[in-house]
């Protein structure tokens, strides 16, 4: 490993810290800096209206030239879902393992950037050398294969990142995690570690994936009828313990649900799925085949509305109705945000007739995330001088930061950033060093960024209340009402049922607009502020309701 | 108990299954027609801007000379939130334990109905005579003191309504359930068994208030700060345990919040709470004490912006603020769909510098439902010939239904209704009587029901883009277009970044209303109807959005 004398290592974090999702992390070595993974988060409750998140990335335009290169850990959204933004920014390589770089690949293709993107694959045994450092990686074990942690060897030590991972002593396929080289690393030495506390909270040990095949394996021997499963498509390891299960017991699998198809496709294509010849059917000819012969494998373990699952259990699917005799399995655990989708699609799931197995009841989902015994564990391989716990809400890096003081670290060799909080290290020794840009960037749509806080606490307050309009056209010669005033209301009362109240309402602003004119003092913003003002103190009387007042007025 | 031959019994809800809250059962037996809870349920997410959710009573104020009395099984909001508005259609008896009645007063006295309700107090041991049953009661365990079950006993045999319950072996104060009393209905003939399914898909036993108690005292011998504990203002037994440990450890206890002080209040007055003389304090006085001597009891458990927990937390309230050295206690666990309230505010805690000890990593919240062997114990006691779960989504009713096929009633026997849905009974034999009518309705500040599909439908549509009113004056004699379009958008997106839009907007819509004129076809709604559709495809186009269009023409 080349380690070039280097004065100083910057670390920070523009995504992923104080928060679940859009990871993103950079280091800084002297005049180079390095990005580790890009992702995105799914919008949080009052975001109205918004479709993703990603990471501001001012501070890395603004240095671009200095930005050397994007190493992926794994190909999650909240990894790799922002790249597209990244890219069209800035003009660097991205290093990712073999089927990270796949679902990359369809990514950049969707977005017309497939050949303009210098896309370098690596495995877990690469070295990819640099002026400031050799960067390195180790395989983990996560819950979609070809996971890597990435090393920056430095000359005051290696700064890790693990990305996700977990420990599983029976991980299917090829997927354990290489703790050989974990331990080489941390003896080499190690000056700062960056680690997963997305399950610091969670005592003991995650289960392995092999329960989960276990228990899916377990349905099929038992099920006479029909099997639909789902899960989430990156979850290839699943996927095969499926296939596995329906080969052992002689059915065939349809898979259905764009998402899932295409992964189920990039898998396949590069060797990470083992599906036997002629085990694949359409969705087309599963009623051409008894139904104790049928998988199906399908998108929509988050109850989202439009995937696969609801539809099929809401009998609004083209080809396929849930009906008595089916078995569902939900191989997957509601996200954060998602409990009440998941429940209602497995009552509907239920109502059609399936029975249902599902997370809470079965052991038919684990974590792809190491719990408090795991963590230790890596810390303890890794033994490094500083620790910054990431990836989770402030509370979950809390704990995690209680994790690393148990086995010895001195919590003021602990920091809980805060994203874009820089930490550099010289000769060693590490300090606060300020901040860089960073925040949420807001996509709606094809905008991006251009939905704020303004937009937002509209649209919060029309959900709330709804919307009045009221227009009035004023003759500019007359000096009086020429037409209206008119009140238009959406999303605050039936008009049907409040036909007096929209009557009285058009009462009061024609009074305050004669009184402003015949004060010859018609100053249009006094005017509305009025309107605004009066109108809604009446309505709340009436209604206790905050509907947001429109003033239009025209002149003509 | 006087058993009259009667002819009919007929069982229904009108709300509480297939949901979580909104409470409400019906007996009616030959004539008469008896009430059990009136709750009301939060507001599901989609339901934007609505207040609470109560059930549609249609059925009964219809028949309201028949409706002998509303029963009440505990003051839980779920089971009597709901009474002002059923008690302002019917004017009906309405029976409750003491501390129940204690919190009804309160509801009866903030809607200005107190003197015009007849409010009987029973407890467990009362027995109510009617023309066609007798109406007794047994004690549960549930997570308020005083609840009960109640049972119409009938010539057919009785129904019986569990209400909310678990079995606790060491409950706190005089919270035991009379098991010998329900052994003695079972005995006796149960007809029907209606039961609570919350926790049906949960195995094994609830725990027992009592481990809640010894780690909220764990916690105040640990600390040397000052102690905060949010919980459920109504979980009166944990509330006494945290005075319990208070007085343990020497501490003083103020109040915050205003439905703890009210439920503090009532419990203590009416002999549920045993507060020490002196212990209570201000919460001014609050820094006039040593930290170590001081304890806060506050709501906010459930991460409300607005309760005390999280005003405290964010620095917004106007006498207490976290500071480092306080341990803070979350005794309860979230609600679903409150679990990101929850975390944020624990975020909020830790920022502020406090320990805090929640659910998940300590066991400062048991379940006030019993889990699948309680059940099944309620089941043997009562041995009922049918059996309709009831409280929770249809799974938990499922789940529910299965239990009790275990304990060996035939699925025959089992009815897993919808709201409405009536069973009857003629010569102890039930079977399906059709459907009375039922529902949802919504309460929108001081509207009851004003609120439907139409109104939620815009609400959603402007949360997700906003909305453009687009407003043009014509002139009747001219035929042209007097003043505007003018384009106002609120929630669509930032004006000053969009000026090219709007403008590129404005020509469009101009171009549609003059073709209009020009071809003499002024038809409005044909007029409008085309700016929605040309400026909706257009705005699409450009953003990938679904503003609301709203256009408004002013003839003058």
């Amino acid at each position: 490993m080349k380690k070039k004398e280097i004065d100083t290592v910057k670390v920070f974090a523009l995504g992923g810290v104080g928060e679940i999702g859009k990871n993103m992390y950079c280091v800084e070595i002297d005049s180079e800096i390095f990005i580790v993974d890009a992702g995105l988060m799914f919008p949080e409750e009052e975001m109205f209206g918004i479709d993703i998140v990603i990471p501001d990335i001012t501070y890395l335009v603004e240095n671009k030239e200095r930005v050397k290169g994007l190493f992926l850990t794994h190909g999650h959204e909240d990894h790799i879902g922002g790249i597209v933004y990244v890219l069209r920014k800035l003009d660097i390589p991205v290093y990712g393992t073999k089927l990270t770089n796949g679902l990359v690949k369809e990514k950049l293709g969707e977005a017309g950037m497939l050949g303009r993107v210098d896309l370098r694959t690596i495995d877990s045994n690469a070295t990819v050398e640099f002026d400031t450092t050799t960067v390195s990686f180790f395989k983990t074990t996560h819950s979609i294969p070809d996971a890597v942690g990435v090393c920056f060897h430095t000359s005051q030590g290696a700064i890790v990142y693990t990305g996700d991972f977990k420990f599983d002593q029976t991980p299917i396929g090829n997927n354990g995690s290489d703790i050989g080289k974990m331990a080489q690393i941390g003896n080499e030495g190690v000056l700062c570690l960056l680690s997963d506390s997305t399950n610091a909270e969670r005592p003991g040990y995650t289960g392995s994936e092999r329960e989960v095949g276990l228990e899916i394996s377990k349905v099929f021997y038992n099920s006479e009828g029909r099997i639909i499963v789902a899960s989430f498509a990156s979850n290839v390891h699943r996927i095969q313990q499926v296939f596995d299960a329906a080969y052992e017991t002689g059915r065939k699998v349809a898979v259905v649900g764009r998402s899932m198809v295409k992964v189920v496709d990039i898998a396949y294509n590069l060797g990470y799925l083992n599906i036997p010849d002629g085990m694949l059917i359409s969705l087309q000819d599963v009623d051409n085949y008894p139904e104790k012969k049928v998988t199906i494998l399908t998108t929509g373990s988050q109850g989202e509305p439009m995937a696969a699952l609801s539809r099929m259990a809401r009998q609004a699917h083209k080809q396929i109705s849930i009906r008595k005799g089916d078995t569902v399995i939900i191989a997957a655990s509601p996200i954060p945000g998602n409990e009440t989708s998941v429940s209602r699609t497995i009552d509907l799931l239920f109502r059609a007739g399936a029975d249902v197995v599902y997370y809470g009841e079965k052991k038919v989902h684990v974590s792809g995330h190491g719990s408090q015994e795991e963590l230790k564990l890596m810390l303890n391989l890794m033994k490094p001088k500083y620790f910054l716990p990431v990836h989770g809400e402030f509370r979950m890096q809390k704990a995690h930061a209680r994790l690393a003081q148990d086995v010895g670290i001195h919590s003021d060799r602990i920091f809980i950033t805060e994203k874009g909080e820089v930490i550099s290290f010289t000769d060693g020794e590490a300090k606060p060093a300020g901040k860089v840009p960073a925040g949420n960037v807001l996509i709606d749509g094809l905008g991006v960024g251009d939905v704020g806080n303004i937009v937002l606490r509209d649209r919060k307050m029309l959900s709330q209340d709804g919307i009045l309009v009221v227009v009035v056209t004023l003759g500019k010669e007359e000096k009086k009402i020429i037409s209206g005033p008119e009140i238009i209301s959406r999303g605050f009362v039936y008009v049907r049922e409040s036909e007096a109240l929209i009557e009285k309402s058009t009462d009061i602003v024609r009074t305050i607009v004669e009184q402003s004119i015949k004060e010859y003092s018609i100053e249009w913003s006094t005017l509305k502020q009025n309107i605004r003002e009066l109108l809604g103190q009446f309505l709340f009387e009436k209604t206790k309701r905050k509907p947001m007042i429109l003033p239009i007025i025209m002149e003509v």
